[in-house]
């Protein structure tokens, strides 16, 4: 049998070990164009440049996935962080495991993102490929290139079954 | 009378001399996570860490503008790009002026983002500030931080008249 894997909502203070959580509440703010704008000011800390990297824009755009559903891949940068933005409010869910050799099941955290908000993985830090939910959906992307391919993949086996109390099952 | 200035749509072409359209269409793209999300890949050009400066990450919350409008300010950032990605597919507009020193109204042109496309400034280039339409926005900003104030604001006299020609006129 699969061991589960049950679905935490995403804080700041959850995601703390992981990363950063990319979204209003709670960030440093002041105003900015006359008052026009409020500028929600460097809300993750961008590691992009080592060993000869550089920080690239991109969009990702991912299919949805159904719930139940089991995650057998896990990968990992080790040379930069990975911030992902969603472009529309759908919710999404990202699996992570804190930086360092190949974590046990046991280690693994999943989030589900409800709230329009980003995730940035720092360097190093295991996560799911993208878990959109309900429909296709667009990703901005800010992550490192570099002339290495700095991605690790990982299989699990027994693969979690994530499961998100209330939705999907 | 204020000299009028007409909004045109923002495509790939007409914006090169500014910067990047950041967007789907006509990007470079190839499929990633096991062909569960496709990459468009390395869509702007950031230029970030001039003079001791580093990649910041950003929201912008903007308040939105009615139509037509005036352009009072523009403003610009010599050591640095900075790219605006829209949260929501609502339309805004963008004014832009050549890098260099200050240009004459005439040199002045205005778009409007209708597609949910972001806009990368190059450094240099003269801008409006957001001029978000219809709700409060939020955008996704990626530019530079550093131990500078880089930015430079010049106030035009007389300011324009924004048009979008069948939009609030």
């Amino acid at each position: 049998m699969s061991p589960r894997l049950s679905v935490e909502p995403l804080t700041r203070e959850a995601f703390r070990p992981f990363g950063e959580v990319i979204g209003t509440e709670g960030a440093r703010h002041f105003p900015i164009n006359d008052g026009t704008a409020e500028r929600y000011h460097d809300l993750a800390r961008l590691d992009l440049t080592a060993e000869g990297g550089r920080p690239i824009l991109s969009l990702f755009r991912a299919q949805p996935r159904g719930l139940p559903m089991r995650v057998s891949i896990i990968e990992r940068h080790s040379l930069g962080s990975q911030a992902f933005m969603p472009l529309s409010p759908r919710p999404y869910l990202v699996v992570v495991a804190p930086a360092g050799e190949a974590p046990s099941v046991k280690e693994l955290r999943a989030f589900a993102a409800t709230k329009g908000e980003g995730v940035n993985y720092a360097a190093g830090v295991w996560h799911s490929p993208l878990l959109a939910l309900e429909a296709e959906s667009d990703f901005l992307v800010v992550d490192r290139g570099g002339p290495d391919d700095d991605c690790e993949t990982l299989t699990l086996d027994p693969a979690p079954l994530l499961v998100w109390e209330g939705v999907g099952s």
